[in-house]
């Protein structure tokens, strides 16, 4: 059985600084969990405020397995670099259905900032 | 391809008093992503619980950009001043079908605290 | 125009303690958004882990207006005092369509933590 | 009157570090809610990275009541012991409808940091 659906959309994306020297790093990630007994093939789509986007960038998720893209990796973009503190946001679109769900760790200050939820999908 | 919804509803609006002098500010954020390739046509309607709602906010989304309006700032908002510690919240008419998510970002004590979620939409 | 569903559900209410002086309450908030131009006539269901539930607890939400409900107030729950640190979740239904939000702020430490979210709704 | 969905998926677990001697632990929680006058039967899927998931823990859910499982209990798990700092992911499989939440609490550093939002379900 698949689950889940075959287009995700996250409007919030804004990489933090990172001024912590603390024992986690401030970041965001984009969690694809795929339950299907095939891999998917997804193409990653990354809008900005005031430039085109830049698209099909290509992420495999094996069958049965989670994979986790950090955002602030230009190696899991296929190059690309998003710049801190500058709002963008994401559309998934994969071959097979998935489950999709963004988050940020914050630590611009001393503490830490959770914020994470499942996107919306169609 | 136009994705995600032509309405949408954001039930907990709530600024921040701006207390701290930290290295951000407290506010709250509401994100419109427009994948699609025309540009979108919002009103945007305030409502409160204690008196009636304000109608008809006018806001531009270019296609393929994403548009961040500040709930703090009255510029973005044709003008409308939303009191701090006040309950709010928020609905969102497009002409075109896109995503919209809405955070705060709170500063009031010596910590950031985040909260965000996409919206009810239909 | 109507917007929203006549039935929500919040799985995960748990009330923190008080012991914090600081400037905000811990609490937790029910937020019902009624955009129709109907009053709309609201049953609140409180579940608990061991315990039959408290059912028909009745609220009202003015047409075009945000009801908020601080369940650590039994006179908002028609008398019920829900106990801190107790699972417990709720069913809103309402005899008209409405958007509704839970939020939860905790100041157990000396920081404090927001977490909500537009709950699930059929 | 039964609720909610029969399948849930909540693709971004991730047991925080015990390192804080604080008054509330660090971890991670699953909310089952049953508002329907029948138990339910569940089953609860673990998916990880990089090795298959741990399928078909069974767990009960009484009628009109909430469930809590701790993912960081093994005894909530029929045994299956998730390694901190692990990325995880969740299904829900129920013969009856039912509204599931997670949540985490970090209280990796001398803050705690929240996050739970309803799933994606199907």
């Amino acid at each position: 059985m698949n689950g889940g659906a075959k287009t995700w959309y996250f409007p919030d994306g804004y990489l933090p600084e990172k001024t912590n020297d603390g024992p986690m790093e401030a970041h965001e990630a984009l969690m694809l969990f795929n339950v299907g007994d095939k891999p998917a093939s997804v193409l990653l789509d990354v809008y900005f405020s005031d430039k085109p986007p830049v698209k099909d960038i290509p992420v495999k998720v094996g069958a049965e397995r989670i994979k986790t893209l950090r955002l602030d990796h230009p190696e899991d973009l296929a190059g690309l670099a998003i710049p801190p503190l500058t709002q963008y946001a994401l559309r998934v679109r994969s071959d097979v259905t998935l489950v999709a769900q963004f988050g940020r760790l914050d630590t611009t200050q001393d503490n830490m900032a959770y914020y994470g939820c499942v996107g919306y999908s169609e």
